[in-house]
C-alpha cells in the first residue's frame, strides 16, 4: 500500500528529545516500512526514516529561532500533500484539524488521528462542520467532548517491541517522568513519596510556560530528602530510569488523551500507580499492571501492594496491547476500510 | 454593492484599546455603509458596527481567557464566509494568508489586504503557491520581500475625517505613542528628548512579550527628568495627547508596513520626525509634514526646524491622502476591477 504520513513540524520525526505525536508517527512509519509498505513521510527536514521523506522545512520548528510563524509551514505542507494526493492509496494526517477544510473537499481516502485534548469549547463549532470526516481516537476517553464525530476507530499508541528491555526485579525508587506542569501534578508525586517513605526520582523538562510554576510550587518541594530532580532525559536513559523503578507515579490532573510514559513503564516491567483521569483506566489494569487511584492516601496504600504484582504481567500487557506492530496492523485495517468506502462512493 | 469584510478575531471591530488591523477594518466598514453599500462584517461578537454583523466568537480573543486556541475560530470563520459566498459581490479578507487555500479554490471575487510584515523567510514557499491571488498592500515598501505577488493595488490606511480635531498651535512636548518594544525604539526617543532638551511624553502599552525589555532597558531610562511615562491611552485621549505635542517622534527600527500613528498625528496637525524605515518615506513629506532622519543627531537638528513647519500642511496632507473616505473609494475601485475580472473569467 502507498501510504502518506503527515506529521507536525514542531519536532523532527522522531524527536530529538521530548515530543509525543512525532514520536508515534515515527514508530508507525518505521513499522509500516518493515511490513513492506511504501510510506511517504511529510515532516521536518531533520527527520530520520526508512520511508521516503518529503522534507517541508529545513529544521523542526520548536527550536528554530529563525522561524517566527510555524503555522504557515504547516499550511504549506498540506498543499504539498494534496499536490501529490493521487499517488497515494491513503493519507494519514496527524495535524489535528488544520487539513480538514481542504482534505474534506477532495475526493480522497484519508484518515485523521487526533493526538490532543478535545475538551476546548472553541472546538465545537469547527468540528461540527467536519464531523463526517474519518476520525481516529487514541483512547475512548479522548472522544468524550466530541462524541458526535465520525469515529471510525480507536487505535492505542504502540512502541517498537525491542525498544525497552524487561527488568524482572522490583526497583528501589518511585519514578516521575515527563513535564513539570500543574496538570501533571509533580507536587502530588512528591507528597506520595514522602508519605510512602520511598525516594522519588523526577526526570522532567520545564517548559517556558511552566517556569513560574516550577519556581514557586515545585522548587521549594525539591528540598525534601525524599526527592531527587535529574532534569530532562533522552530516549536512551529512559530504559534504565523506568526499568529500575519500583513504580511509575502518574498523578495527573487533566484528561490525558493517551500518556505514552505509562506504556514505556509497562514495557520495562514497571507497574504504574495512576490517577483515574483521561485514558488511565483503559491502559492500566487495576491490580495487575498497576493501580488506579483517586487520592494520595489510596496511592500510598496501593504502593504497598505493588511489590505483590508480577512485573512479567506488565511486560506481557505491553507485548499484547501496546506494540508498534499491533498499532500498525490496526491502522492498516482502518486504511483498508476507508479506501473501500471511497471506492464505493465513486462507483455510485 | 454587497461587500463582505472579514476581520481578525483577536480584537473587536473596532478594538477597545490597541489594535491596528481591526481598527482599519472598522473605519473602512463604517465608511462603506455611509456611502450606501451593503456591508456584512465577519468579526468577534463584541464588535460594534452599522453594517450587518456576523458574530463568529462571543468575545474578541486577545483577552478571552477561556479561549486556548484562537486559530480554530479563524478557520471556522472562513467556513462561515464561504457558506454565504454566493450572496456577496466581493469578499475582502483581512486575515493575512489563512483563507488563501480555500478562497483561491472557489470561483469568487475576493481581495486580500495584507496588514503585517512580509519579511519572514518562511512566507516564501507558501505565498509562491498563491501568488496569483489578488493582493493589496498598505504601503509599497511592504511589498519588497514578496515583489512577485499579484499586487492589484496599494491602499494606504485612512481615518474618519472628523475623528481628530486640528490643533493649530505648536505644542510643548515630544510625543511617543504605541508599544514599548525593541523595534519601536523608545530608547531612541528618550535620547532625542534629552539632547534636544524638550520633555518626552510616552503613551504606550507593554505586551507580555516585551516585559523584560521594558524592565531592563526602558525602565531605568524613565528616571530621566526629560521623560514622563503615562501608560496605555484610549482613543478619546489620543486627540489631546497628539494634538498638543510639538512633534511625534517615530524612531522605528523595523520595516513598519504602515504606522497608523503617523497619520493620527498629521490629522491633529502635529509634524512627525521619523526614521527612514518601512512606509515612512511614503507617508511623511520631508520638510513639509515632518522630517525623515537616520541618526539621533539628525533628529535633534531637524526638531529645531519643526517650529518652522506649517501645522495646516500636516492637516491638509491628512485630508488629501489619509481619510477613510479616500481609502473606501480606492477599495471600491479594486472591488470593481476584481469583479469584472471574475465575470470575464467565467464568460470565456
Amino acid at each position: 500500500m502507498r501510504i502518506a504520513q503527515v506529521a507536525p513540524l514542531y519536532e523532527s520525526v522522531p524527536p530529538k528529545l521530548y515530543g509525543g505525536t512525532e514520536r508515534v508517527v515515527s514508530y508507525l512509519t518505521e513499522e509500516l516500512v518493515k511490513m513492506g509498505h511504501e510510506v511517504i513521510l511529510f515532516a521536518s527536514g531533520d527527520s530520520k526514516t526508512k520511508a521516503k521523506l518529503i522534507p517541508i522545512c529545513p529544521n523542526s520548528l520548536r527550536f528554530d529561532k529563525t522561524c517566527k510563524d510555524p503555522l504557515i509551514w504547516h499550511l504549506y505542507m498540506i498543499e504539498e500533500v494534496l499536490k501529490r494526493a493521487k499517488f497515494f492509496d491513503v493519507i494519514h494526517f496527524h495535524t489535528e484539524y488544520l487539513h480538514l477544510p481542504l482534505a474534506t473537499r477532495y475526493n480522497l481516502p484519508f484518515v485523521n488521528t487526533l493526538h490532543g485534548r478535545l475538551n476546548l469549547s472553541e472546538y465545537v463549532p469547527f468540528f461540527k462542520i467536519f464531523k463526517n470526516a474519518p476520525f481516529i481516537s487514541i483512547s475512548y476517553s479522548q472522544r468524550k467532548p466530541l462524541p458526535w464525530l465520525n469515529w471510525v476507530a480507536n487505535v492505542y499508541h504502540g512502541l517498537p517491541e525491542d525498544l525497552y528491555k524487561f527488568k524482572p526485579q522490583h526497583g528501589t525508587y518511585l519514578a516521575f517522568l515527563g513535564r513539570i506542569s500543574p496538570e501533571k501534578r509533580p507536587d502530588r508525586a512528591i507528597e506520595i513519596a514522602e508519605k510512602f517513605g520511598m525516594k522519588l526520582m523526577i526526570a522532567a523538562k520545564v517548559d517556558k510556560a511552566d517556569e513560574t510554576y516550577f519556581k514557586e510550587v515545585i522548587k521549594p518541594m525539591l528540598k525534601s530528602p525524599w526527592v531527587e530532580f535529574i532534569g530532562e532525559i533522552g530516549e536512551k536513559e529512559k530504559n534504565e530510569f523506568l526499568g529500575n523503578a519500583y513504580a511509575l507515579v502518574f498523578p495527573i490532573d487533566w484528561p490525558e488523551p493517551f500518556g505514552l510514559v505509562m506504556i514505556e513503564a509497562l514495557a520495562c516491567g514497571t507497574p504504574v500507580v495512576a490517577w483515574r483521569c483521561g485514558s488511565v483506566p483503559e491502559i492500566i489494569e487495576h491490580g495487575k499492571t498497576g493501580f488506579i487511584v483517586e487520592t494520595i492516601e489510596e496511592a500510598v496504600n496501593f504502593l504497598e501492594e505493588v511489590k505483590n504484582l508480577n512485573r512479567e504481567d506488565c511486560r506481557k500487557s505491553f507485548e499484547e496491547r501496546f506494540t508498534a506492530r499491533r498499532m500498525a496492523e490496526e491502522y492498516l485495517n482502518v486504511y483498508q476500510r476507508v479506501i473501500l468506502k471511497e471506492v464505493y462512493k465513486r462507483a455510485v
